[in-house]
């Protein structure tokens, strides 16, 4: 390694015209025109050409000559203008190219899987077994740096704001409820194990018991669940807890956060305050806690309209506490039979028996329920619905919880479809108004919806002795183009409102402390008011770089079995290890024709 | 919650007398002066004079007489002027207090089981239980804002130099060699276990060939092994690497990162560049390869003036290989007879057979091998050792690594004794030139040193086929007052010295793939020069906060069984956790008597 750079690839333009410049990176692509070769020569700020011509590259064009993509030069040589007919405006370099008087061939290279370049269609399998390759492309370099970026502001953000940046363990005590722990058994403590933490929740409202008042932490957190496509077995949340901040002040800072994150990543200047919008309100209206709110499209409530009509299925749920709910969809009236009858197993899919639909049209209304209708039925319809000529109505009919999620699927689906979705906007909210206590009607009891330090709404203490699943939580999540992308929670910390919420959740407190220990310890020695947040880093990024995937944004992912195909994590390991650690495997043996199939392919 | 802090107690002077505020904190402490009670209030700023007297506080006098220490207080009241003779020079608020008009108990505390304050005197172990109040403890917190804001520099310089920060995986693949991993079993894929990573070495020499260039990451780390006083069971470590830069060059970025973290933490301002010393000097001059410079007292090699001396051991030794070598003591003539009797043991402590020694006083030398010297060997050694009166010569002969064991340590201690080491002093210096190779007696064979990735310094390649155990590598250490604080190496990039490399460790090029794998094959895809760092950041913090022991400066640290005295983690878990991640534990039945004595407990 004798030539190192003086300046980097993509960032020389007409300004550096003149100088001799050493430049080091990767061959993008070689083009050879007539005896005079034409480099693109790739570093992590871009590309410019560099030009090996008889006249002035004398041996370094033969050496240049055996060159191929991805091999790693070294080059020394002049900047020039190039000529105006082949200035190349897709570069930043593009006026210019560098007439090469040296090169050191650094490194070869083997031809690459795929082509190091954006908009490639390659199996993704392919892409993360040779993860290292992938990141050479622009966009996922652009991502990583976007993230790197974040990350900052983040910091800067909080710490300018005082926050304290602590770290909290990864080798914690198992918990004994929520999702699945990772264990990690211990060497020294035979039969013994750490867990590696869900989150630092535990700690965080330690650290507040401590005095530190402004804590954060971008954190890994791990959760051994079952992978769908927009979770990882590991995952990195901001964290951030407070004291002594209403839940308005510490919402009020989270959006000024937001603000400096969405300025200096994409420069897009945000309204404050976000909208706030109830849970009840969110489910009533969006059939969804985490509404996109880029369209309208609103649910309606029509069940006091049909809650005596002839559609006997509108009635019949009605009369037994179920809603009846409505979605226009403007100008469906068109859609096919085979659109309509989509629309059953689309109910189906998220737990419906059916979609009833009328079609508006020539001034009519059609469709298999209209003749049930009473007139006075059709003209309230006609008022909340705002029907006009060209609509379709949609109905279902169904336990709330069905019908928001019907809804507010079909409402998602026809919000995309009809392109109400201007997809550069970043539209934030806070859901607001949790309910504190959910009803387990398996286990019949209340369970936390939040977790159990959640603090109630002073307003609803009463109903913790009338009706505990009325009580609101001081709980909030921010939710940003139909993407939850943070949540917390103001904690309880009072003993006897504490004591309230153990006894809602059918604990005694000898109870309590055999689950909470020694964090209901600490809270008896002096714990201020407090609450926080945390924000989903990955889904953050995904949603500022504009990816679907959560993969997009991490440097090595772990596939929806939780493996990393590039390493192949996870892995068989020698027995000697886990005596070391005082277990043995349980293995179930295989099938005997997988046994006879791997003994087939041994001869 | 209804009275919300206006402002923070620690922050008011007397630019704020007049002023009607609000303070949110805790009590800590409390005098009744004749009716009128002043309490310090404190919060993570500092602490303020707050004063409830009956003239001006009304009823908040009765409520705030039932408050007792760590009790959690919301006051509004008007900041006044002391009277000149209370005024308090320790304490920044000192010369106002705040009349207090209204009170709220935000919550009560219990009486900790040990004093919030410093300089306290109680038993590690249960500080490390209440770690939520030891926090409160004002060196607690300034350390734990210390480590916040040296992340926050390291991270601004890194920023401001072009560097990625990326978080590698967590969850990764057991490594067959090196220190023990902590493992991780799957759920999803039985009899598989992922390892927690003892660093992110394999990742970000992946991110160089991924062509990241410049990469950094405030990384959590993990070996599962015997804790020493500085050790932890996860550790953090600042690591960096970099593509296309020398050693030169990224030492000397290095060295302005760390002249920044002095100059914004300590106050301190570094001379750059430091002192670069090979490996081979250090382990001469100071018997060690961390050496505190912030003194002389150098090691003398002898070897040379006593190989053919009467004094049989020395003649011995030099005749088999070894060395001799001398410490000058100087003034510790006078030692007494127990102190010099206590140098044996000292020096069997670090594996020497003796330390020879010889009192330079009242014009004579003294000691049991003086009669044993030729005039030349003292006329030699005088000169070498530059011999006064006062002086107490020592001297260690032995195998080299012995005998820089046995002076390196008395060295620290003379250092320490004699009061040569300015406390305030933070002495930097690179050790170079480290071996690449050393010869494992056991195996038989060459080991890496560092790793086997290490790059050889091209001067040496040739050593390759003749005498391995003279390379040296291009790795480098950076010591601080005689601790590590920072490790790294340039890598190997080219297949041929990989080559070459592996076949001095005795693998075969195959062998080497079945053990590296992915990295391999990553290698052979146009890897650029590269090389880096990490930085024990634990250490650092440790050094910058003036603490000797690393639990000091982590949250929520574990002791030396690896145990959280707080959570009580590790511990048992549900047999159904143990079952869905295919393993069991294997635990050895307790001893009878250890069965008796629970037996009889439980009567």
């Amino acid at each position: 390694m004798t030539m190192l750079r003086t300046t980097s690839c993509g960032t020389l333009s007409l300004a550096d015209v003149g100088k001799e410049v050493i430049l080091n990176g990767w061959v993008q692509r070689r083009r050879d025109l007539g005896g005079v070769l034409f480099i693109d020569l790739r570093d992590r700020t871009g590309i410019v050409q560099i030009v090996f011509n008889p006249d002035f590259s004398g041996e370094a064009l033969e050496i240049a000559d055996r060159v191929r993509n991805e091999y790693v030069l070294a080059v020394k040589g002049t900047v020039v203008e190039r000529d105006p007919e082949t200035f190349n405006d897709n570069l930043f370099t593009g006026k210019i190219e560098v007439r090469v008087t040296e090169i050191e061939v650094m490194n070869a290279a083997k031809t690459p899987p795929f082509a190091i370049e954006d908009g490639i269609e390659v199996d993704e399998s392919i892409r993360l077994k040779y993860r290292y390759l992938d990141l050479r492309r622009p966009e996922m370099l652009k991502t990583l740096q976007l993230r790197s970026k974040a990350a900052k502001i983040f910091r800067d953000f909080l710490d300018q704001n005082e926050f304290t940046e602590i770290e909290t363990p990864i080798l914690t005590k198992s918990t004994p409820e929520g999702a699945r722990d990772y264990l990690v058994p211990s060497r020294v403590h035979e039969g013994e194990f750490f867990a590696l933490p869900q989150s630092p929740q535990i700690f965080k409202q330690l650290l507040m018991v401590g005095g530190i008042e402004r804590y954060y932490q971008i954190a890994r957190c791990f959760r051994d669940e079952d992978l769908r496509a927009d979770r990882q077995p590991e995952f990195t949340q901001v964290d951030i807890e407070t004291s002594f901040l209403s839940q308005d002040q510490l919402l009020a800072m989270m959006e000024q956060l937001m603000a400096k994150l969405l300025r200096e990543t994409v420069g897009v200047e945000l309204q404050l305050p976000f909208q706030r919008i109830t849970y009840k309100d969110a489910m009533n209206k969006y059939g969804s806690d985490k509404p996109d709110l880029r369209f309208g499209l609103e649910i309606e409530d029509i069940t006091d309209i049909v809650a005596s009509s002839d559609v006997k299925v509108f009635a019949t749920v009605a009369s037994k506490g179920g809603v009846v709910k409505a979605l226009n969809a403007k100008g469906c009236a068109s859609w096919s039979r085979k659109e309509l009858d989509d629309l059953q197993p689309f109910a189906a899919r998220y737990g419906g028996k059916g979609l009833a639909w009328i079609q508006v049209k020539d001034g009519e209304w059609r469709g298999p329920i209209v003749k049930f209708l009473k007139e006075e039925e059709i003209a309230a319809l006609t008022e909340r619905l705002n029907v006009e000529e060209g609509d379709l109505l949609t109905f279902s009919a169904d336990k709330p919880k069905v019908v928001a999620d019907v809804l507010g699927n079909l409402r998602l689906k026809l919000g995309k479809e009809l392109n109400l979705i201007n997809e550069s906007e970043f539209k934030f909210a806070w859901v607001v108004d949790f309910p504190l206590l959910g009803y387990d009607e398996e286990a019949k009891r209340y369970v936390a919806e939040h977790h159990p330090f959640t603090r109630p709404n002073e307003d609803d203490l009463a109903y913790f002795d009338t009706d505990p699943g009325q009580i609101r939580a001081q709980a909030y999540d921010l939710v940003l183009n139909g993407y939850e992308v943070g949540g917390g929670s103001m904690r309880i910390y009072k003993r006897d409102v504490q004591e309230k919420m153990f006894k809602a959740l059918g604990f005694t407190m000898e109870e309590a402390y055999e689950k909470f220990g020694f964090l209901l310890d600490a809270f008896d020695y002096g714990t201020p008011p407090h609450g926080g947040i945390a924000f989903g880093f990955d889904r953050l990024i995904m949603l500022l770089a504009g990816r679907t995937n959560l993969r997009e944004t991490i440097a090595f992912p772990k596939t929806a079995s939780a493996t990393d195909l590039m390493s192949d994590a996870p892995s068989e390991v020698e027995l000697s290890q886990l005596e070391q650690l005082h277990i043995r495997t349980v293995v179930k043996p295989k099938p005997a024709a997988a046994v006879q199939a791997v003994a087939a392919e041994a001869e």
